[in-house]
């Protein structure tokens, strides 16, 4: 069965949010991905170092099968978050999807068109404040499903919800075989990626103090 | 210290490839990334789904501290390994680099250029043959390093490449709270990403007879 999967960009957003989830439902078979934005063209990382190109803007978009919601920088996420149409667009392709999803603080944004209120969703371990003013209950896992929704961790989270989506859409033996294609044996350097274990004030002093956001 | 960081982009890359190690580098303190293709401009993934822009040409750009060199898909390979400008370019970069690095099968544009013959390299686990033809030993290790030359396996082995990388440039410090900001504490679905363990025929089948490449 033909599969559309939507992928939402805007200025200010994390590369790996989207490209992580991209790149692991990019190898199902007989689905088309889309990056979608707020207008066509150019929308750039919040860093300020990479494009990425919407090869369509959102009033062409009407339908999906999948949406996917990458988070942002502070400023980017600034922007988006209050955007009516942006939201009123979330809500239409919500709608009709069969699966609406959101890795980081792309959990904010599906928030702020009112989606989660009242369900459990994964964001940024920085994020967990923000998302409790919208209603939703912080998940420390690092991807939860609750009903259609699946929202994932921090940004490298997207990795492990693309290939857990992509199971739940063409099954665990097609989903074993793309983390195989993308050689997915992760192997990080230090163990330093669990804000349960890993948020000493030194580090979080770090990233507040010396590191780009 | 300022760093130059600069990557990579060809017709026909895996977006994960450059986006891995992009997101780690991104957030040292001090750097600057610069995303090179041949020509400036719109570099799409090997799928077609995705446009990466090249804010600078190749010959706009004489020297670097940080070379990556992502890998792609078959046919974006084969019209870059084989094309005399790019070799040219990365042996005058490689020249001048503190480090050169690729993910995945960037690993044979590397070799192409010459850079890597006699030294140990890693690279996609379907790349280990070709490798061999430009005299590079194929190393199984996740991350290899020899000399200033450090180089990784498949797809999603640049993420491990890219905080290893900022270790060495700014400091096991640094790159934790790196490693903290970008989340990765990975928990993939299935331990189906180590061809060593994973690679059995029905798998394999799949990605060859199903799957996109």
């Amino acid at each position: 069965m033909a599969m559309k999967i939507t992928i939402f960009l805007f200025d200010g957003i994390t590369a790996l949010d989207a490209i992580g989830p991209y790149e692991s439902l990019a190898r199902l078979p007989n689905s088309t991905i889309e990056f979608v934005g707020k207008v066509k063209g150019a929308v750039r990382t919040g860093d300020g170092f990479l494009a990425l190109h919407a090869d369509a803007d959102i009033s062409s978009v009407r339908e999906t099968d999948i949406l996917v919601v990458p988070g942002g920088h502070r400023r980017g996420l600034a922007a988006t978050i209050p955007d009516l149409e942006v939201q009123d667009w979330i809500r239409r392709i919500d709608a009709g999807s069969r699966w609406t999803t959101s890795v980081c603080t792309g959990s904010l944004i599906l928030g702020s068109a009112g989606l989660l209120a009242g369900r459990r969703a994964s964001t940024h371990w920085r994020a967990k404040v923000a998302l409790a003013q919208f209603g939703i209950e912080y998940s420390a896992d690092r991807v939860t499903i609750d009903g259609k929704y699946m929202t994932s961790a921090g940004v490298s989270a997207g990795l492990d919800m693309g290939l857990k989506l992509c199971a739940e859409l063409a099954g665990r033996d097609v989903a074993e075989a793309i983390q195989l294609s993308m050689q997915y044996d992760p192997q990080p350097p230090f163990d330093a990626g669990d804000p349960a274990t890993a948020a000493t004030a030194d580090r979080v002093n770090l990233i507040e103090n010396v590191l780009r956001q």
